[in-house]
């Protein structure tokens, strides 16, 4: 599925293609995240054509719970529901069950919890997340995992890393079974786990690398430890992981992560934050991040980035786009949704163009810093 | 301004041209209502290319308390402010005052009233809004009048009556002494009024007609009046209104109430209704009104109206829709804000059509029934 093209030569930063069954996404890449079948306040055309999203997220918890699995398998799938021909990932709702349910329960069979929106009870196998997985059609679906907090003990690090590893084995078996359901075919990436313990990461990473998923995803991070050990970690977990196979960060991140991650040789990320923190008016942009709502926008009548392809940096005055978010007016918000996504995937595009000619590794240190500005 | 062009045989509905500093609008004619410089949803683009808007609304209320006037001044016009190079029209505060203010008091010399936003004290008199529309820079402004609330007494509505028109000679005087401030030519309506009393709306409109104001709005209806005494007393107005004037029709209405006020000689119109119903999922549609909440659109995965042109009606499917506003997903909000914008553009146009060919007289009536439909 994956090909790797290039590797940069002073940095573990790598070129690639993944195939999928809706197309070919070149790597690195940022996957926005469209949590209910939208990536929320952005249009699918925009999505496509405009923000150049080349592959989106969506999420098995909350399709699973709205609109419900038997409409997304009456309207043949997710691609069709929502109308987008490119690629999907979905994640197996583990990650969500321990950070949004009300009432959840681990046992060796699954994870019972209580949904955040009516209460009722349900329960997730590493069977069954694939089933639905193939009811919504992703062309990549990711195994049951559990995501366990910062900080955990080693022991509890331990367990739970080695429960995942037993779901892992259950879910590929689940996985080789069952059909797809549309008439193309999936794929299905593992989760390394294992806390912030090294023995722990390593030993998962080599489990992972012995399976015979599609992809493996680095999972648990990102999840309030210190930055610095998200690095460390994702530099530990690739130096372990199959050089053929795409590598996925979890839930990361700020643009200077996504290239802190890439230098890693991180392959794919997803996060909500180009979007959700639009909607709160927090603008990146190559020169850094900006606070719209801040007085100082009130009265700058000016372009934030005149030659950036996006309306908010190019159409509107900053104190128009101020006057929009203070007042939470839709159009602010779908604004910076839209400019957020398009900066992130000129990000990574500009990643791209810079291992393919091999000066990203010379480039990313300064650019880190810029991205870091508060202007 | 205005050029009547043709009356149709069996109706008083008119087709005319309006012509403004930023363009002629071909009329009968809907006005999206954008009170903070913003069309709730919708970008500018949108509106322009697609929704085929020709003028839109802005709310002086609103856009005096946010930004607040320096700033659009600063910015050179609200046109500018918003990047919107079409005609705008604003009217003059005076509904807002008595509908959304705490606390307001009514003297000869104007409206003194709270903010709803953060209890500032402020005073509104016929010359300053004057001032204030000078500073917004619209193409259209309106005239500082008291809506009576319905019902109100005879009193009570003569004495209201007659202090909008004391207000309406002070504007008037006002916006002939006050130049427009960025180059461009601004028309000035009166306000007709009178409460819901024959005598006093038929004084009020021979009043607002004896005047030199470039056209005349009806205010003071649809505040919850039945619905046949706003067609009554609409029909009323225009016999004593002059041809050669624009007539508007102000915060009307459903698609129905529209014909219905074509059909009594009416050219302008505006409401939030297209934009408020949206976001809660009432969609407009030509064969009538449907709430997408409904749970019997759960499962309905066909399109609305295949035919029609909104991205709402022929791309997504009502499956699709109901789960997106259901969840309160700004992308739903958004499509069905500008399907209903389309629709309400679409139906002018239609109407403009009927009235060219003189097919309007016998076409209205079972459209309005239609339109009246809950599907």
């Amino acid at each position: 599925m994956y090909t790797l093209k290039k590797t940069a030569s002073t940095t573990k930063a790598r070129l690639g293609e993944l195939k999928t069954a809706h197309g070919t996404i070149e790597t690195p890449i940022f996957m926005p995240v469209g949590t209910l079948g939208t990536v929320k306040g952005v249009s699918q055309d925009t999505l496509a054509d405009q923000i150049k999203a080349q592959i989106i997220l969506g999420n098995t918890y909350h399709l699973y719970l709205r609109p419900g699995c038997d409409i997304i398998k009456e309207a043949g799938g997710l691609h069709k529901f929502m109308k987008w021909d490119l690629p999907i990932l979905t994640d197996s709702g583990g990650y969500q069950i321990f950070s949004l349910s009300d009432n959840r329960e681990l046992d060796e069979e699954g994870a019972h919890f209580q949904s955040h929106i009516d209460g009722s009870r349900h329960t997730f196998t590493p069977e069954n997340v694939v089933e639905t997985q193939r009811i919504l059609g992703s062309d990549i679906m990711m195994l049951l995992d559990e995501c366990p907090p910062y900080p955990s003990s080693y022991d509890y690090a331990k367990n739970s890393m080695e429960l995942t590893h037993r779901w892992a084995k259950r879910g590929r078996k689940a996985f080789l079974e069952m059909k797809p359901l549309y008439g193309h075919e999936q794929a299905q990436f593992g989760i390394v786990q294992g806390g912030t313990y090294k023995d722990l990461r390593i030993e998962s990473s080599k489990f992972m690398a012995d399976q015979d998923f599609e992809g493996i995803a680095i999972g648990g991070l990102s999840v309030g430890e210190p930055i610095d050990m998200m690095y460390e970690f994702t530099d530990l977990n690739t130096d372990y992981l199959p050089k053929e196979k795409a590598r996925y960060l979890m839930g990361v991140g700020t643009p200077a992560n996504l290239l802190e991650g890439v230098a890693r040789g991180v392959d794919m990320f997803d996060c909500v934050m180009p979007t959700r923190n639009a909607r709160n008016g927090t603008i990146f942009t190559r020169n850094g991040r900006v606070n719209i709502r801040n007085a100082q926008w009130k009265e700058h009548h000016d372009y934030l980035d005149p030659d950036f392809p996006s309306d908010l940096c190019s159409k509107y005055t900053m104190a128009y786009i101020h006057h929009l978010i203070r007042n939470n007016e839709i159009f602010g918000m779908v604004l910076a949704s839209i400019h957020n996504l398009t900066f992130y995937l000129w990000l990574m595009e500009e990643v791209r163009k810079r291992i393919a000619d091999d000066t990203f590794g010379e480039w990313y240190p300064g650019m880190v810093e810029r991205l870091e500005n508060r202007i």
